[in-house]
């Protein structure tokens, strides 16, 4: 109950301060640089990608389904989320605040009323780009 | 004041849930099965990469001091994040949960009295590999 | 004809020489160090991966037939090749020797009559893990 | 002596058909789809970012100059080139036009004359975005 309590009430600023103290206990903050840690950042976005990378497109759910796939999953998902909240931490990016005002920043871009539900219209408007 | 108070609490369900809706409005979930999702994010981890390629090491925090630079940083930082965040939710990853995991799984295989501030062992032992 | 001659003899060896007199010309030289070349590198993956984001795995043979989307396609990864042949370059790596002795590791590896024609064990015989 | 020259005249056709033929005789052609290829070529970029993660810019020479973070560095650059090279084969680009259909695209982009040896123009001068 209080793990749950816990998973449902994740705040940035916790995970970010418990992976920082993680550092700190090793005495590790000084290889987290920012560059250091891109390039970290890069190589677990790797590992993720090559988790799923001969899995066919409708084998995806059931891979995540069986435990072993999913603990491998898992572990490579918060492997990219610890590196970003580290590189967060050090340049001093608050993400909560940056991913809001990007959200507000592509609702500008792509109005709801003249993007929906088109597959044609979404390639040429890639929310990201 | 509204504002500082959602950024210091930003909760990882709601930032979630928020960028779920953005998707919703835009009839674009279509788009976001896992693997389509993992392209993305590498797509955005590369983008977040390349605003720091040419920047040398002993530059970057003047760099991100800069107006110009911390915006294309955060917009980049917010992207992998999106991302990030979209795809646990379409693979129902507790994104809080499987950090903490991860930090007791990596405290296990790494005590601090064992690699403490040692650059020599901290290469060998790669928090993540 | 020459052109056609060219390109069904291009060297790795003289593709690498081009790519260095681009830098020559410019002085870019001074920009071309292997960490950079690495973030580089990883922002163009990341570009190529962009590509077919959002392209369903039945519509990519057609999405690359069309000029536009194969244009884009063949510039993404010429761009991936162009850095890592750089990154060859200035770490002074022979990148067929390379790929020939990794080619090699690999068979030693995965020998085919081992591995041949299953998926399950391709699976857990990632030839490259 | 024969193996030096093979080294000196490594074609990208025949290392691109060195490639297919070790995908042949193991039955994996079936898994290399451009999409699962695109996966693996960013999961193995990561891992080769990962090899000089921690390595301060002024150790990387003497690092790559050790047998151990040499050879682990040749074998990753490998990996990359080979999903590259596999990636071209299966949807018939050819590399080396590619790369040289770049360089002159990027030679009118970046004439030498105008943003030769100024770092200042070379970061808004990013040859590859």
């Amino acid at each position: 109950m209080t793990i749950h309590y816990r998973r449902a009430m994740s705040l940035v600023s916790e995970l970010t301060e418990e992976i920082r103290q993680f550092a700190v206990e090793r005495d590790w903050e000084q290889f987290h640089s920012p560059r250091n840690l891109l390039l970290a950042l890069c190589g677990e976005a790797g590992e993720l990608a090559a988790e799923l990378q001969w899995v066919a497109e409708d084998r995806v759910n059931e891979h995540l389904s069986e435990s072993n796939g999913r603990e491998r999953f898992e572990a490579e998902v918060a492997d990219v989320a610890i590196y970003l909240l580290r590189l967060c931490d050090v340049t001093q990016v608050d993400l909560g605040a940056a991913i809001r005002r990007k959200l507000v920043k592509n609702a500008l871009k792509y109005p709801s009323e003249k993007v929906r539900g088109s597959a044609a219209r979404y390639s040429s408007a890639d929310p990201e780009s």
